[in-house]
């Protein structure tokens, strides 16, 4: 095997190997990242660059819109470097972004930018004032006008302190979310993070409807991938979810639509895959998020590691540190049931980071 | 990288990684290749069989038309070589032959091999006696009628002396050329090759327009593929020119045929793309040939090189001789962002050299 079940059988995975994938990247800034501590995805200060630089690496190598790759202030590289390598070495048949609330645009050309009218949202404390329906919505339309490039796609996501918004949407959908949800540090800053929640959920009240409490206190991506995932569903066409906890809660948002508005969701076109960081993650727990949907999903880890590698900042993923994000679990497992060794992924990723 | 950026950005080509290209190789004989020791792109006596041993060779590995394959007197393989062998380890989508005027048709079955009722062009120091406007024409009508096998197109060439017809169209049209053009050998014939170009200048005269300038002196090949290029420009297909400073020329002709006729290019669907013996050539200068165009033009050189070869006379490519052709360095390119290492198209070619 290549990757560990987290739920569901292989089959779903086993079906793809050998397919070729397109890439979206969905990225979106919340200013709840502004909150001091709260997150490591990048530069402090420039947190809400990182989905802009993320798009630009994983498209042209280059981040253009700062001098360098962002790097946490502990030096661990963003996971972007992971999808990157893959990238070389079993292409994505493409790669678009989904800007959903980009504080600035990539700079890059001949790649597709979807654009959706969309800006940051605001800070979950003070209430992030999204128009759900609205942003849902378009996260339909864009699945129904959707011209698959490839046998199937893999969506990921760059949204810094994106873990607390999902962590905030899990809990104000009614769901046990306690130390559920990682995060970009190692020893993740529950109690602030805890406390960054309840704060925001006090904008939100048990009798609001699923979009006022995603209205309140979720992010864009979330809201739009919701969308997308149920308009997808009137196509053949499958989707692997790349991420992890933040993933989990798009799933939760799909759940809570689907018990309001009725409808079944036909998982088997869909899946999760995510980075065995996160599947073994201590500080939380993607599988207790699964279990409470009320459908069955397939959600798989990359079985790989930088155990083999010679920097010592790569091995700080091994302890637990970033973990996740911009498609890396999802990517790993592409290149891995296309014929990668994990090993030759390991020597990529170091290439990039030492060029 | 896997390729160095000689004008441009990289992002043209990274938007292509991961898609799959169709190549056709353009093939044409001008009579020019029977001056003596003016290119060295095959069997003396034999030069005007090379684009059709080419052709035989990159689509089933046999050159059918004689018993060996093209090689030079001393010993330099054909760059169809580099050619087959990415086709091996990372196949185009489809190989077509456009025969411009060969002498010998290739012996090849259930490959398409266009027909365009063209002969070779005649000795440039007597007049090429090519009707260009005809020539020009079949391009733009073969592009209109053009149906992609694959995400883009990759157009190669294989012309004997077509460096020494490349560099007359340059300088016909009035751009700088000297010291521009490559050749097959290492120490370039730069005399006799200049004899040659000054010879065939005599037959046209400033007052002539393009066509009949490109009538007296150029190739089949140059004039095919600029209409080719200009055809192709009422589509959103992306192409590649596979080739060095023959291609140079393709795109010299096409800029003074928009300067005349009117019009512009949509430079950003299409790229140059060479080998890097070619880029560092000391002897010839394709990057001063670009610099020459009103439009951008984005062109690439393939990081690739001969120096982990155990054979001398592949060797011999990083001494400069060969360098280029049959669209080698389209070819490498197209291997590399699909996830080729370098190491292994020169196992590939050693393996195809020694069988």
């Amino acid at each position: 095997m290549s990757y560990h079940i987290i739920a569901g059988t292989q089959d779903f995975l086993e079906s793809l190997r050998g397919k070729k994938a397109s890439l979206l990247l969905a990225t979106s800034v919340t200013r709840t990242c502004e909150i001091p501590n709260l997150s490591q995805a990048g530069i402090p200060e420039h947190l809400h660059l990182t989905p802009t630089l993320d798009a630009e690496f994983i498209t042209v190598k280059q981040v253009r819109s700062l001098q360098h790759i962002a790097s946490t202030p502990s030096g661990i590289p963003t996971p972007a470097l992971i999808t990157r390598a893959v990238h070389e070495l079993n292409p994505f048949k493409s790669i678009e972004i989904l800007d959903l609330g980009l504080e600035v645009k990539p700079k890059i050309e001949h790649f597709k930018i979807h654009s959706f009218d969309l800006t940051p949202s605001e800070n979950i404390t003070q209430h992030a004032h999204i128009d759900a329906f609205e942003v849902f919505q378009k996260g339909v339309a864009f699945a129904q006008n959707y011209e698959p490039q490839a046998d199937y796609t893999i969506l990921a996501e760059s949204v810094p302190a994106g873990t607390t918004t999902a962590m905030a949407t899990a809990m104000a959908l009614g769901y046990e979310a306690t130390n559920c949800f990682s995060s970009s540090f190692k020893n993740a800053p529950q109690s602030l993070k805890q406390q960054v929640v309840e704060d925001a959920l006090k904008h939100t009240v048990s009798s609001m409807d699923v979009f006022e409490k995603l209205s309140a206190l979720s992010d864009n991506m979330i809201i739009f991938n919701a969308g997308f995932i149920l308009g997808l569903q009137a196509t053949s066409h499958k989707l692997i979810l790349a991420g992890g906890t933040q993933m989990a809660s798009v799933l939760l948002v799909v759940n809570s639509l689907l018990q309001t508005m009725g409808g079944e969701l036909e998982s088997s076109k869909i899946a999760l895959c995510t980075t065995q960081w996160i599947a073994k993650d201590e500080t939380s727990n993607i599988k207790a998020l699964l279990d409470q949907l009320d459908f069955q999903i397939n959600a798989y880890a990359a079985q790989f590691d930088f155990s083999s590698s010679t920097s010592e900042v790569l091995k700080l993923y091994d302890q637990g540190e970033a973990k996740e994000g911009v498609g890396a679990g999802g990517a790993l497992i592409y290149g891995l049931i296309n014929g990668l060794e994990a090993q030759s992924i390991v020597k990529k990723v170091e290439q990039l980071l030492y060029a």
